[in-house]
């Protein structure tokens, strides 16, 4: 995963990566262990204000879920580049990406909401961004949050 | 684990591993970094058929949860084996399972509903098929399911 | 990370490690998959009796929350000094810590309550136990616990 490559295809559709998110007090955004990295949970933030915060089924679309997943799933890159030194070349896959949905008991659409997250991570880093998934529908999110996007990823040995 | 051990076991119990399921469009069934497995959500599915849709502590029993919780075990074991090329050798240890659970917000028995995926597991794969768990009770799933099970596996060295 | 330095400091606190979680039939309190431990879900029990039960945003406050959640973190460490022969010594890392809330619907201060795991996993084990971290808010857990705390941990190699 070249990270000039990955900076142009965001550039091509008009994204960037966030800036990364600051560590707080007792948690950081990016660990990682031999050769996996995990990635703190995202909400979704632009300038400080939470994106389509609320609850699928209720007052919160597909599409804006989709969004707001879309942009959980960019932090989570912009995280884990900032940890690797501001270049993403190291990543080599992403492996497991989970999307909280906080969701009415009656949805059923997890799956389209996960998709806003998925299509991205392929959209910009190829075949390497492919993961295994899981979406699930809970009850609330911090600060009222629509999603929570949690990513875990393989590395490559340093200095490959 | 030897795999015709795994096939012939799941024959004396009157099961068989279902087909994998098929890669969907962003997102694959298993990744593998390093040296383990991750394995995606499974809701159970057989014949195309969503199997006992709903909440437990409402329309679902703790009996059809667990029924459907080890149908999901079987599918996240048949896309593994899928994933290794047929062959279930390789498995050295089932690393963790999480089972989400549809559940009334009066709901208590998760556990129980999460044993139904974990004898599963032990029963068919031996020692090496204890693991650690969670089990977790979520407002709603996709399609309805009444679970999602998330599977991560340890996989002994290629060739090994 | 110092078995005895780490039992210093839960000492210096009033604090002391519960006894281990026994294994319960089909799955474990702990597995090791390479360099990488996975902790199985924790309630919060103490002598037995679930600490704080109920719902945060309902019966059970942020502070009960942030207590119950560092008896799950205490618990968590515990299973995984039991699992490593008694001594924490080989515990490289809290990789990532997941807190699962049983919140209302609308409570939005899950961050507020894993902290209560998060900042005690860094005052006992120190820079080590800093980790990256979800919070998310579900419908209901086992046995009606207000949280379960999910771990996994970096382990340096044996001998180390």
């Amino acid at each position: 995963m070249n990270d000039a490559d990955v900076l142009q295809r965001l550039e091509d559709r008009g994204l960037e990566l966030p800036p990364p998110p600051e560590p707080v007090a007792s948690y950081v955004p990016v660990t990682v262990v031999g050769s996996v990295a995990f990635v703190a949970g995202q909400v979704p933030i632009v300038d400080g204000q939470l994106v389509h915060p609320g609850k699928l089924g209720t007052s919160v679309s597909v599409e804006m879920g989709q969004e707001a997943a879309a942009l959980a799933a960019l932090q989570a890159l912009s995280a884990l580049r900032h940890h690797l030194g501001g270049r993403l070349d190291r990543v080599a896959r992403i492996a497991q990406v989970t999307v909280f949905v906080a969701a009415d008991v009656e949805f059923v659409e997890h799956s389209k909401v996960a998709n806003g997250a998925s299509d991205l991570l392929v959209d910009v880093l190829g075949p390497q961004g492919r993961h295994a998934r899981a979406a699930v529908g809970v009850a609330s999110l911090p600060l009222g949050s629509c999603v929570e996007l949690v990513l875990t990823a393989g590395l490559s040995a340093e200095g490959a």
